[in-house]
């Protein structure tokens, strides 16, 4: 006989930030000072003043701590196998290093059996989780043949990871080096196929040396017909076609988004697709940051992501992408954090996360501190105390 | 009757970075692969190839993962009480807050009771030490009178810090607005005195609007008289005398170090004077970074410190100043591991600490990665995995 559910009351929370400008301050978090929360079945059941909290079967006490909704990484690379150290560490020497590179990653990626990549996988996921974000998406990439990105999308799938993504076309592969019309055909047909039970969204890298604007819109048309949604990397290295394309495709959110002419700005604005900024890429990379200020005021949202990946962004970090977004992007405290819970909800297409109000999923992370603003005031300081995903305690 | 004492050995230490070049691969960081570490009497007795490790009492299995000297934290404000997030908020928000600023931490810290100074003390250091950093300096300055600086430093001198500066020459305190001749007298004789018995180091800021040049080298001087040795607070916000007033009195360090003219920096590098970097203070007040290069190119010894101090710099992550040293200072992480342990250690002239050889303290971390690029590769996440202070688990 099953067990019956109980209900948790967290208690003493000194500022719970809600994403519900209904609850609190009224502000776009909703902040709700001494407050308290009710988890039940996995999901908020209440959220108020602490004095007005209703009975509960258990009691936390969080000890006067801050409250978020857990962190939403909504653009991450983790399906693969190999080691880029000493890539990495070549460029941050100033040191030549020749063989570095996606194609690194996607030969071991190739030469991995199943068990090594879901190990790799849930190692990232449960180090996610501890950091505090309790959704995350992921993408294939690092496979590229229709065998191996569907054996990782599957891995995925079958993994505890929230939303999987195929980016069969992350880069053309050596094979196809001659060809890239082939790989695209190969990517939009035969790949798609083998990969669409398992995934929710279709991707493109769509930049000079990867894929240009038609190639893009053919392989994105294509899993929009097999049903999925679109997402696409946009506007990383260059200016190019890849936000624009994103708006005409409908795409949930248009990625990296670092080199913008006021029209793709203003497409950002007037669609439904979402600005994700992944500010780790330009940290590791020494790149110049996207320009969050510009997208916001133009009325674009902005979502905040790690990008993690072994080569240009390896970080697990949500908080240390909020520290940096508001250092080097001019992002508010407050906005940092929404972009990287509702923001991040929101380029998922995701109403039951990113936010914790009553009916949404019980994800929340307590911080070793007062107030959220300590996650920029305290960079790279551990302040995630305590995680709890769908009501359970991570 | 007292315990025999016991040797743990630590095994499988994929990479084992004893900062002795006699160790290892012979570079800076004396890397041993497949390393032990043996620890007796809270001392490395022994370290080197895991297949030639002597028997010890008890054994821990490292697991592959990294192990570094723990970081030597050389330069923290922490004998504070009061809050200022929301000046943090503020600045970092663009909005204007007009009350905030060290005098707002003085008069805090003159309300706080010894206690709860105490307790914040121990706050932070529980928090470095699960970070990593086993050795920590801490100093006064927002006492300001000689009952207060005296009772803070004590405080400190109670505690589990290892190393304690008076800097009564933190600002001008209001009470002295008009007559900064008479604070710089207090400084260098009542409050000198009731100081000295619980510190080893005197420190000034010199800069605009705190000390100028004369008042520095005053204060300086009466510490040196009272035995104490000096530290700066140099060349943090303009270009000023600061770090050849460092040279000139012999200090231990000049730290900030961010605008320095070519004979600042041939000052330092014909001198035994450590330049202590401190990007977290520029990360959290969007300043300029110092030139790591161009110091070390000079052939300078370079220290990487926190500054964790609630004004300027709140983090207490040694592994997040590193990665922004690789980053923004253009250290490679090598040398930026190097300044945060060995650098450290000789920023407080310490020859115990900051390195992993028969006969230091045994201070040292596990990282959950293969290698300490790691610290840089992997920005914001939490990669302590272990730590022991003199030879005990923290």
């Amino acid at each position: 006989m099953p067990e019956a559910p109980t209900s948790l009351s967290l208690t003493n929370i000194a500022a719970l930030v809600t994403n519900d400008p209904a609850q609190g301050d009224g502000s776009p978090l909703g902040i709700v000072e001494n407050a308290a929360l009710v988890i039940e079945d996995g999901k908020v059941a209440w959220v108020g003043p602490g004095h007005r909290a209703p009975a509960a079967d258990e009691t936390y006490d969080a000890g006067g701590r801050a409250a978020i909704p857990g962190f939403v990484d909504s653009h991450s690379h983790l399906l693969y196998a190999g080691d880029r150290t000493q890539e990495f560490n070549a460029r941050m020497s100033g040191r030549p290093y020749t063989a570095g590179g996606i194609r690194t990653t996607v030969q071991a990626t190739r030469e991995a059996t199943d068990e090594a990549l879901a190990a790799n996988l849930e190692a990232h996921l449960r180090e996610m989780r501890a950091q505090g974000t309790t959704t995350v998406e992921t993408k294939s990439g690092y496979g590229l043949s229709p065998e191996h990105e569907a054996r990782a999308l599957r891995v995925a799938a079958e993994s505890g990871v929230d939303e999987v993504t195929y980016l069969g076309a992350h880069i053309v592969p050596p094979e196809y080096a001659a060809d890239p019309d082939g790989y695209t055909a190969l990517v939009a047909g035969e790949m798609l196929k083998a990969c669409a039970p398992y995934v929710r969204w279709v991707d493109v890298f769509c930049e000079e040396g990867a894929f240009d604007e038609d190639r893009s819109r053919a392989i994105l048309l294509a899993g929009k017909a097999e049903g999925l949604i679109p997402r696409v990397h946009a506007n990383q290295l260059t200016h190019g076609p890849g936000v624009q394309l994103a708006v005409e495709v409908g795409a949930a959110s248009a990625d990296h988004c670092t080199h913008l002419s006021d029209a793709d700005v203003d497409a950002l604005a007037n669609s439904t697709t979402v600005a994700t900024l992944l500010p780790g890429c330009e940290f590791s990379t020494r790149a110049v940051y996207p320009d969050a200020r510009r997208l916001l005021e133009a009325g674009v949202t902005v979502a905040l992501s790690t990008d993690c990946n072994p080569g240009s962004s390896y970080t697990s970090s949500m908080p240390f992408c909020i520290a940096i977004a508001v250092r080097e992007m001019n992002m508010t405290p407050d906005q940092a954090l929404w972009s990287a819970t509702a923001g991040g909800a929101q380029a998922l297409r995701r109403t039951d996360v990113g936010r914790l109000t009553p009916g949404s999923r019980a994800d929340l992370a307590l911080l070793d501190a007062p107030s959220h603003v300590h996650l920029s005031y305290r960079p790279g300081v551990p302040l995630v105390a305590a995680v709890w995903r769908e009501g359970v305690r991570v």
